[in-house]
């Protein structure tokens, strides 16, 4: 086991009901910036909930945080929040609008531009309002972590920075009861793949941390049919929402490696074809999977064993099968997992390896994923 | 699964050579009370550590914290930290240690007799003092938790009470190398029990939590050979620190119910006959699995296959083979598993019956753990 340092500040309020818990949550006398993204929260009973919880704050409202939170949509909620002097932000919404409102936490005590905080990756530079969530779509973690991705559509560019962690978060299951079933699917393997981007690394690192990311691999399977089945069953979309939030708040990666090949590569698919996060992931991890099966054959052969119960004499042969097994999952949610599938060919691939290139990058937990062979991995998925 | 609320401030730095660190996380300025319990720090390295990274800072020392700390010893450290005007709490040692240092970081700031306190079981009426860690036996999970007890020797009493988190607390496995087998036992036990008593429960409350909990037990069972076979083993011991702490720190307890009957029966045992805690719960689980085994059968029956491979036709054969089978390891770790083994007799077994009678306590999952219950459970165990 490496050394590590953890520490995770947020205050989880979990189940139903809870949305109202925020007015004790919010010191009195902030002035609110309350961040929301399109406007589905309307429909199912979110806003209501969230503005009664509000009376008696003095709160502005923000809307239009898209999926990829763009640049230019935060730099005019910085400014909204500038000019009313807003010295909190309440994010309600999934990963876009809390990774959005992260950006503009910091922005808003910041002089210059805000994609300069992106550029420098690190929020740490700056100073931040304090920052809250109340999350409508498991998928990201944001609500529990210090992340944020950020998009910069009129250059199709899309990355990461960390933030700070959100004060408190509350999470309602039933919330998520009225979401569109790709925002379902695309949670489910975002989930999963937050997971195995932690995972499927060198064996024997720690033999807890891999049995509580098996945990949630474990519950993932377990309850995907069940939601596909019932999206209002409360108990297995309560799983779902702590099974997100505790797939990327540090609690699976204590003193072990990590890969993120397979999310580097899935965030230009977003940044030049507008695909949902999840979805990328599972088209690019079946492919990372097997160029990378050299590195990372033994965690798989102990994945597939304990996950699928797949063994065999044989190693590619098996390898190949574990795979296999994992791409029909992300089928049977409902997700494609090839480019050609998606509206993503050969200039895509080639796009991306110049990318990579330019920007001299190096990926996976050996950094050994460069342009070439990131190149072969999207082959392997065409 | 039901709502819950999840917060754990504490930081964790965690591995190899990490004392060192306590210097930068301990703000300047601060008079520090840095307590300790029976000076086996003086011989493995740990004392110098602390006290090379305390160079600069102005300390007062205060040794002998007892293995269940003692109200009276902790009266006198209080009084030194309040002489001194102490404005942090480092604690240096094991469970008993920082559960002891939690009352007097509390103490310091209370003008009444501590036990007042303990008897409040909240701490959070009164102010604490900043408290921090250094953890050199891994156990109770109090570097990362709430909790403290305290015993009363005099009265032959034992209460737990809940206090602070600590701000930081350093693990460093190599401080365990040279600690007693017995010990060692112990707190593998101790690891053990205390995931048991927050997944012993009514069965599907949350599958994520299950898997986490029973990934906490499979590492106890994979790395406790290991470590009979070489307590410096640097990877094994690692295992064994991480995972005491994430057995009681709220990490496998997050909206699913909790039992402790067989901790609230143990403390009587420590308190009576001065028994090592986690050697205490050694005793008392089996008996609690079967007295239970009506509310508890379907999670034993979990518990039995997932842990121990162990499935049957007869409910209360497999069930009985699956206590058999956890009491056979608790007695490969070398601890005891019976009353009359450990000096402990029908008297033992007469005052506790009386004692939880006169204080009409009802322990347990549903509150069903009273006097003679308790008494049933422990006849098992004679």
């Amino acid at each position: 086991m490496t050394n590590f340092t953890f520490k995770n500040p947020t205050k989880i309020i979990f189940g139903k009901n809870t949305i109202s818990s925020i007015s004790a949550e919010i010191p009195s006398g902030k002035r609110i910036l309350v961040t929301f993204g399109g406007g589905s929260v309307k429909s199912n009973g979110v806003y209501d909930q969230v503005i009664s919880a509000l009376k008696g704050f003095t709160y502005f409202e923000f809307w239009g945080i898209e999926a990829n939170p763009d640049i230019s949509t935060l730099r005019k909620a910085i400014s909204l929040g500038k000019g009313k002097n807003c010295d909190f932000v309440l994010a309600v919404g999934g990963g876009s609008v809390i990774d959005g409102s992260k950006l503009i936490a910091s922005g808003i005590l910041y002089d210059g531009d805000a994609w300069d905080i992106v550029m420098k990756r690190d929020w740490t530079a700056n100073k931040s309002l304090p920052l809250a969530s109340v999350l409508t779509l498991p998928a990201t973690g944001s609500e529990m972590n210090a992340g944020a991705v950020i998009s910069y559509r009129e250059k199709k560019e899309k990355f990461a920075f960390y933030s700070q962690y959100p004060v408190f978060s509350v999470l309602d299951p039933e919330t998520t009861f009225t979401l569109p079933a790709h925002q379902v699917a695309c949670g489910l393997a975002d989930t999963f793949i937050h997971v195995m981007e932690q995972y499927l690394t060198t064996t024997g690192q720690s033999p807890l941390m891999d049995r509580w990311a098996e945990g949630i691999l474990q519950t993932v399977i377990e309850i995907a049919p069940q939601i596909k089945h019932n999206q209002q069953n409360y108990d297995a979309m309560a799983s779902f929402m702590l099974s997100a939030t505790m797939a990327l708040n540090g609690f699976v990666s204590m003193g072990v490696s990590q890969d993120w090949a397979t999310h580097m590569i899935g965030h230009e698919l977003t940044a030049l074809h507008g695909l949902t996060h999840g979805h990328t992931l599972t088209i690019v991890l079946p492919g990372t999977m097997w160029i990378m099966r050299e590195e990372k054959g033994d965690k798989i052969l102990q994945y597939g064993k304990r996950i699928w119960n797949i063994e065999g004499e044989n190693r590619e042969e098996t390898i190949r099968k574990i795979i296999d097994r994992t791409e029909e999952f992300f089928r049977s949610l409902g997700l494609k997992t090839k480019l050609s599938e998606n509206g993503a060919g050969i200039e895509t691939i080639n796009e991306i390896e110049r990318r990579f290139a330019d920007r001299k990058v190096k990926f996976g937990e050996n950094r050994s994923v460069d342009s070439s062979v990131a190149r072969k991995i999207l082959e392997q998925v065409l």
